[in-house]
């Protein structure tokens, strides 16, 4: 007998009730849903928070750029990688473009985006745009304007691996950036096209 | 010369003031705090949220534990790792095992901490837990009891790998936590001690 479908529908959202509004950092709101299965869920916590970039930016000699910066969401100071906020009306990509120059001084050639992802899964809580950018080069000196100082780290790319592992980073989107970054680095490239592909795919 | 240490000091919390109290989930304070350089910051957005476990689960037979649900907070399904927030006097420990038990059925006999890490770098929002749980094995149905369905998915490790940049989670966390155990999972084993070690360190 097959299932039923327990996973088909989104949460449908009746009301939303604004409990705190600090702009431009979050929302904080009570919403009642209604679930696919017809039960309704009152005051169900939703935060809109500023979405932001975090950049994996390695260069031609396979050095990837970290930060070494106190946050006080950790309240330690651990190790980053380039991150902020994005603008109102910037894209992630050039939020991205701007976080790495800001903070290192270093422009990248090519960029690859791996996705956004939400920082909780009940709250929603902003998204976190992650990147990897390769071709780095240093341009100017960094000058990010932020609360916190920080100081650059340069890895190689087994060291950014091992940093994984070592305790070194605080917080789950470095971590997950770094993840990913290095799996993109080390997938194989596409396969050649077969003989007799239309010219110009080669 | 000796560059002046920029991230020797965390801020120093002079006041906390309670902008929203929604026990038991979450608490938003606007903190004045001290910069290093004595700067002072009013109002810097801080949320304290529920601390949760996430647990990477594999059988003998290297079949990992993953589910695949809706959540509001991506609002899509998308899979996830067993997960969970800590019930009251709760360790992360206890969580983790009432988390995987509840919501897959499974018991494992290793258990490895791969860290808690900060869901956001500023505002903090709780703490991630995250473990890599081995010898799982089914004891019972799962029962979750949450608002959102789950259905169960059976992963190889190789295809575990390969959904973390499938486009298939939709989260930090679970990024996160495949990424490290997959990483403690390849970890070489620590060298033999040299001969003559002390007896009983082998």
């Amino acid at each position: 007998m097959p299932e039923a479908v327990p996973h088909a529908g989104s949460w449908r959202r009746r009301r939303a009730t604004l409990l705190l509004d600090r702009p431009p950092w979050l929302r904080v709101f009570a919403d009642d849903v209604e679930l696919p299965d017809g039960r309704e869920v009152e005051g169900f916590l939703r935060i809109e928070s500023r979405e932001y970039a975090t950049v994996f930016a390695v260069t031609p000699q396979g050095h990837v750029l970290f930060l070494r910066q106190y946050k006080y969401g950790p309240d330690r100071v651990a190790l980053q990688l380039p991150a902020g906020y994005l603008e109102p009306g910037e894209t992630p990509d050039q939020g991205a473009r701007r976080e790495l120059l800001e903070e290192t001084g270093y422009t990248a050639s090519e960029w690859v985006y791996l996705g956004g992802y939400r920082p909780d899964g009940n709250r929603g809580f902003g998204m976190a745009h992650l990147f990897l950018a390769q071709g780095a080069r240093a341009v100017q000196a960094p000058d990010a304007g932020d609360l916190e100082e920080a100081t650059i780290r340069i890895l190689s790319l087994e060291q950014a691996e091992a940093a994984l592992t070592s305790g070194e980073m605080a917080e789950l989107a470095p971590i997950a950036c770094v993840a990913l970054a290095l799996a993109r680095l080390r997938a194989p490239r596409p396969a050649l096209p077969a003989q007799g592909a239309a010219p110009g795919t080669a």
